[in-house]
């Protein structure tokens, strides 16, 4: 669909590295979402303290694990890219602490739609950058971004508890749409705020750009996965 | 050095398990150390928030899913042996909780020694006891216990916090001193408690009692080895 920068020399960077603000920019894109998903594993350790049943503790605990591990694979590129990771998170960490702070879940449902919508959310923004990047960057993004194996977990949950008591279909759509404003207002926070990664958005001498129609049509498809996600827990988006 | 239980037909369970007391008695222990690891997974995971750096954050956040995975693998034995996990974890669940609580870490600092003294005695504890029980469960038990690698981890870090500040070593000796009494008072309720559990060190028809100077001898070898890992961290027993 989109172009993309060469595959790079076998065992070598791409030859988009020698530009620095290339350089810059992708380590930017890795610290956000390292970020992201240092603040993941906080959350869902948290959530599995909520947890209703010994079997629903473990799942969102191995949510939080694997999180864990791509932080680990994220921070390690950082280190090769010869950029400090926690340097490189720190640009990020008022916003997704803002974005946390707004989105405290109220009990276990809120937790678990909120780990579904919100990862979800963060992976498809995160995949649609990566796709404007060189191939070794965006294979990590994208394995970063796995699904941790676990929507199933929350679909099935969460259907179950809306058949138990339908009124938490109301409470849970709205819900949604919070994590959905409180995301977009974050994300333009940051990119307001981060050059870099702007001038990634922007394109560059060698580089498309991603001009105001792509942006629209790239919140357009954001937005359509949300609701596809929204409808797959039951719930209006 | 102790004798043990049968290593049991090929692909079937020791012989051991005809006897339903020492089912009951396998089961309890799982139980027992499935949810000593539940509880250091919600710990260490709660630690890592105090942690002072990122590599910090991570060390100890792997730790937290280590101990996850081990909860995992005793889950599972519990079930095989025809029992429910939650059922088989909640008698323990007062004495574990109540030693956390009366062991909260009042710093990054008391986290990483609890973390290493706390789950080292625990590990030393049920090492005992899994020497007078069947191989496979023997082997379970050892491979849940492991040293989540993390180990030198602590070591490395404690003694350098005590080197930047020598007054840190007196708290923290105070502070290993009350991990080992809390735990000796847990355990002595635990062991008052449950019938099964302490038939099996009791012995019975087929099985190697242990009488009052083994347990003796049992609590000389835990304590030295609290002292050593105590010596390990530069720190008085």
């Amino acid at each position: 669909m989109t172009e993309s920068r060469g595959t790079g020399a076998p065992g070598g960077e791409s030859a988009a590295f020698e530009d620095d603000d290339y350089r810059h920019a992708v380590v930017d894109l890795l610290g956000a979402i390292a970020y992201g998903e240092l603040t993941a594993f906080d959350r869902l350790s948290a959530d599995a303290r909520l947890a209703p049943s010994l079997e629903d503790k473990i799942a969102i605990s191995q949510m939080a694990c694997v999180e864990l591990g791509h932080l680990v694979q994220l921070r390690d590129r950082i280190t090769e890219l010869g950029s400090d990771p926690s340097v490189a998170m720190a640009p990020f960490r008022q916003a997704l602490d803002l974005f946390h702070a707004h989105t405290a879940p109220a009990d276990w449902w809120e937790g678990l739609v909120k780990a579904y919508v919100g990862d979800g959310l963060a992976a498809d923004f995160y995949r649609e950058i990566a796709a404007y990047l060189d191939t070794r960057t965006r294979d990590l993004i994208v394995s970063s971004l796995e699904d941790a194996g676990h929507s199933d977990f929350v679909v099935d949950r969460v259907k179950a508890a809306i058949a138990d008591d339908p009124r938490l279909a109301g409470r849970l759509a709205l819900w949604g749409r919070r994590l959905m404003g409180e995301a977009l207002t974050q994300a333009q926070r940051v990119a307001a705020e981060r050059d870099a990664l702007s001038a990634l958005l922007a394109g560059g001498v060698d580089r498309p750009a991603l001009d105001l129609a792509a942006i629209g049509r790239l919140f357009t498809r954001i937005t359509e996965r949300h609701a596809e996600r929204m409808a797959a827990l039951g719930l209006d988006a």
